[in-house]
C-alpha cells in the first residue's frame, strides 16, 4: 500500500494489477489462473447481478441450476462446439477413489446438458417457449490468465432458450443484446457498440452471435457480453423437438448468452484512473462514504452526532462511515479514492457551524470537485449528484471512445490507427480479409454494429464492393 | 402426471420422489447421482437465498468467491478433515489436454483453500474478525443418492470466519445456530431443535459442532443446518497467524457453517401431504395463485377484469394468474395443490356478483378451509391469511413432533420407540453406548439439545451416571 500506484502511461497492465490488488476486488488464488474474487469485488458483482436479473425477470425468463460436471460424450455431439472447447477443458477422471468409466468434464459453458434436459422436456408447442437463465461459475483451462479478464473459473450467467420457430430465436438474441446494452449504459456507465461478430469471431455451435464492444482506457477492445442464435444445432445434436400446432414434429430453436465478471474488468479499465478505480454510482459497493473529520476531543464531540444523523438520513443508498480512529483524514481520502467511492462527504468542525456538509467527487479531483450543501437537502442532494456523476462518467468514457475511433481513407492507415484506437471500416465480409488484417496488426473485427451508415463502399482491405462497416481493433 | 401419487403411508420414499417430479422442483440430471434444480425449486432456493443473506448481512458478513478447485496437498494438512472428506473426492487430473502435476480436487467444503487465503490476509488483531460467506456449489462422491437429501453436487452457503479469541469464535458459532434456528421456525414454519453434535457425529476437523435437527413426516431425523466451531485446527495447519494487541505472535480461531438446498428435502417431509408439496407462505415461489372460474363467453367478460384488478392490488406479494384456457378448474386446483400454493384464490361470476372472492387453504382441504372475502379487504386479508397458515403450519409440525418424542425408560424400550419416532434420553456421552444404540437400532444420536433439563439421570444404554439429554433417532 505504500509504494505509489504505476500510472496509466507508465504501464497500463500492472496498473490494471495493482488497481485490483490494493483496492481488494480480487486476489490471486493459489491455483494456477484462479482468482479469489474478495466482498469488495463480489459485492460489485451482486449489483451487477441484481441490476441484469431484474431485467431478466421482467422479461419472462426464470432462473434454474444444472450439473457442473459434464459427460465428454454429451461435447461430441455437436462437432464445432467440441472443437471450440476441447483445448479448454478440465477432466474429472477419478471419483470417490475409482477411475472413472466415462470422464467428465467441469462444464465450459452449459449448451450440452441444458440441451439433453430440454429433449427430455419438451413434447409440444405448448412446452415452448423455455426461458431458463443460471448464474453459476465454469471453468476454462486458459494459458494465458488476467484477473476478472480472463481466468480458469470465472462467474457469469448463461441464459439458454428454446423456442418454436427461427424468428422467436432470432428476436430473443436481439432482446438480450438489448438488455446487456441497456444495462451496460444505464447502470455501468459503459459505453458499448451492440453489434454481429464476424464467423470467425462467433460462438462455437451458434448461427450467428452478437456482443457489445467497450473500449479500455489503452483503446483495446473488450467483448462485454455475448448473445447467440444458435439455430437447430444443438435441437438436432440433442433431439429438442416438438409436435407444433399441426401435430408435426420439428426441431426447436435454441439461444444462448452470457455476461461474466469480466465485465469488472470492462469497469475498472473504462472509468479507472491513476488514483485508481472509479465506481459507476449505480453499481458501487459503497455509494457515498462519509469521512468525519476532527483533532480534539471538543470537535469530535460536534461532529459524531451530525455524522450519526446524516447516516441514519441516508440509509436508502449504500453508505458507509469511516470512523477509523488509526488514521488521518488524508489516509482515508487516498484509500477511498483508491477504491472508487464516487462521492465522499466530508463532516468537520466549520460544516456543524454552517449546517452543511463538503461533498468531493471522486470523478473530478481536487477543489473543482468539491461543493458545500446544506444539511437539510442532504438526501435529495446526495442521489442527484450520483445521477450527475453517473452521466459525466458516461460521457468522458463516450467521448474518449469517439475520439480513438478512426476512419482510415486506406489499408496503410488503418495499419497506423489500429495501433491506438479502433478502425471503422467498409468490410468485404471475406475471411481473407479478416485474416489480413488480423496478421498484419493483431486487430480483429470486433463487430459489425447494428447501426449502419447505409449504402455501400469498398473493403477496406481488397477494394472489392462492401456492404456493411465493421471495428477492427485489438481485443483483451 | 395421469397416476395417482403414491401417500405417504404406501410408500414414503417414492412419494417424496414423485412429489419432486412432478411439482418440477427438479429432476434427475444425465450424470449419476446429479440433480437439476428446475425452475420452480430454484425459485423456492432463491427464496431461502435471500431469507439467510439479509440475516447475515445484518449481522456484518460479507460474500466473496473462492475457487472450486483445490489442490490435492491442501485437503492433507489437517489430518480429520482429509480423513473424512477423501472417500468422497471427485478428482481433475487433467487440463488443457495434459496431465497435471498436482491433481485438483472439486471442493467438498472450502476450509482448506479459504484457510490458505485467511493466512495471507491476516497479520495483526486490526485485520480480524474476518466474516465472510460465500453462495456455491460442491462435490461430494456419494454412493446412494436422493434428490436434495444427498446429490453429488450441492448448492449451499459456507461461512468462514476468523477470530482472535476462542470466546470470540464459540460466539460466532452459536450466533450462526441462532441465525439457522430463526429462519427455519420463522420463515420455513419448521420446528428443529438446535443442539450440540457428539464427537462422533461431528464435523471432520472441527472441535466442536452444533446442529439443527428437524423430524420429517416419516419420524426420522434430518441434519438441516450446521455451525462449526474449528477451534485452531485450520489456523495451525495453514499459518493463519497475527500479531495481538500486546504484539504477540497468535494463531486466530475459525468457524464454518453451512446449509444447502437439503433443507429442501427438508421442507418437502416437513409439510408435504398426499397430495403433493405445501410451501410454507414466506418462502414459497407462488404464495397465491388466483384461479378465474367460467364457463361462457359472458361469464368471462365478467371474471376477467375483476381478476385482472385484484392482481394489480396483490403485486407486493408473489402472485400468480393461472389463465389457462387449455384445462379445467379442477385440473389447476389439483395443480396447484400438488405444487403446494399456500393459497388458492377464486373467482367467479357468484363472487363478481356478490363483490367477494373465495380462499382455499392448501393446509386445509375440502370446505373446512374455504371462507368468502370481500374484495374491499382483499390485500390485508391475504397477508393475514399467509401469516395464518405459516403459523398453522408450525404448530401442525410441532405437534407431529412431540408426538413422536419418547422418553423411554429403559434400554428397551429405546430400542421399541425409535423404529418409529425419536428417543430423548439420558446419556453417559461414551462412544461405546452411542456405537451400541447404532448397531442395535440404526439410530444415531442426533443432537444435544441446547435446552437441556438440568440435573443428572443415568444413561438409558449403560445406567451409568449421565448430565445430559440426547435424541437417538434414525436419520436422513
Amino acid at each position: 500500500m505504500d509504494e505509489k500506484l504505476p500510472t496509466r502511461a507508465e504501464n497500463y497492465s500492472e496498473w490494471y494489477n495493482q488497481v485490483i490488488l490494493r483496492s481488494e476486488l480480487a486476489d490471486y488464488a493459489p491455483v494456477r489462473g484462479c482468482m479469489v474474487v474478495r466482498p469488495y469485488g463480489w459485492s460489485l458483482w451482486e449489483a451487477i447481478q441484481q441490476s441484469l436479473d431484474r431485467r431478466f425477470k421482467a422479461t419472462g425468463h426464470v432462473n434454474a441450476a444444472f450439473p457442473l460436471l459434464i459427460p465428454m460424450s454429451f461435447l461430441e455431439k455437436e462437432k464445432e462446439h467440441v472443437e471450440g472447447f476441447s483445448p479448454e477443458l478440465a477432466v474429472v477422471t477419478v471419483g470417490g477413489g475409482e477411475k472413472l468409466e466415462e470422464p467428465l468434464v467441469v462444464r465450459p459453458t452449459s449448451e450440452t446438458i441444458i440441451g439433453s434436459m430440454y429433449a427430455k422436456w419438451v413434447r409440444s408447442y405448448r412446452d415452448l417457449p423455455i426461458l431458463i437463465n443460471q448464474w453459476g461459475n465454469v471453468v476454462r483451462w486458459e494459458m494465458r490468465t488476467r484477473l476478472f479478464l480472463r481466468t480458469l473459473e470465472f462467474y457469469w450467467q448463461e441464459g439458454h432458450t428454446a423456442h418454436a420457430t427461427q424468428e422467436e430465436a432470432e428476436a430473443e438474441t436481439r432482446r438480450i443484446l438489448d438488455i446487456y446494452t441497456h444495462f451496460a449504459i444505464n447502470d455501468a456507465a459503459v459505453p458499448i457498440i451492440p453489434g454481429k461478430k464476424s464467423n470467425a469471431e462467433k460462438f462455437a455451435g451458434a448461427d450467428r452471435s452478437y456482443t457489445i464492444e467497450a473500449m479500455m482506457g489503452d483503446t483495446k477492445a473488450l467483448q462485454a457480453g455475448t448473445s447467440h442464435n444458435l439455430g437447430q444445432n444443438f435441437a438436432k445434436a440433442f433431439e429438442i423437438r416438438f409436435l407444433d400446432v399441426n401435430n408435426e414434429q420439428q426441431y426447436a430453436w435454441t439461444t444462448s448468452w452470457g455476461l461474466s465478471t469480466r465485465f469488472i474488468g470492462a469497469i475498472i479499465m473504462t472509468h479507472g484512473d491513476d488514483k485508481g478505480l472509479v465506481m459507476p454510482p449505480r453499481l458501487a459497493p459503497i455509494q457515498a462514504v462519509i469521512v468525519p473529520i476532527f483533532k480534539t476531543d471538543a470537535e469530535k464531540a460536534e461532529v459524531m452526532p451530525v455524522v450519526d444523523r446524516l447516516r441514519q438520513e441516508l440509509k436508502d443508498i449504500r453508505i458507509h462511515v469511516d470512523d477509523r480512529t488509526e488514521v488521518t483524514p488524508g489516509f482515508k481520502f487516498n484509500d477511498w479514492e483508491l477504491r472508487g467511492v464516487p462521492l465522499r462527504i466530508e463532516v468537520g468542525p466549520k460544516d456543524v457551524k454552517n449546517h452543511t456538509v463538503t461533498f468531493a467527487r471522486r470523478d473530478i479531483p481536487g477543489k473543482e470537485g468539491k461543493t458545500f450543501v446544506s444539511q437539510d437537502q442532504l438526501s435529495g442532494r446526495v442521489k442527484e449528484m450520483l445521477d450527475e456523476i453517473h452521466t459525466s462518467l458516461f460521457e468522458k468514457a463516450r467521448a474518449f471512445r469517439d475520439a480513438h475511433i478512426h476512419d482510415p481513407k486506406d489499408y496503410a492507415e488503418l495499419q497506423e490507427v489500429v495501433k491506438e484506437g479502433w478502425a471503422y471500416s467498409w468490410w468485404c465480409g471475406s475471411a481473407e480479409c479478416e485474416n489480413k488484417v488480423k496478421e498484419d496488426t493483431k486487430a480483429t473485427t470486433r463487430c459489425i454494429p447494428l447501426d449502419q451508415p447505409g449504402g455501400t463502399g469498398r473493403c477496406i482491405v481488397c477494394g472489392q464492393p462492401a456492404h456493411e462497416k465493421v471495428y477492427f481493433a485489438k481485443a483483451y
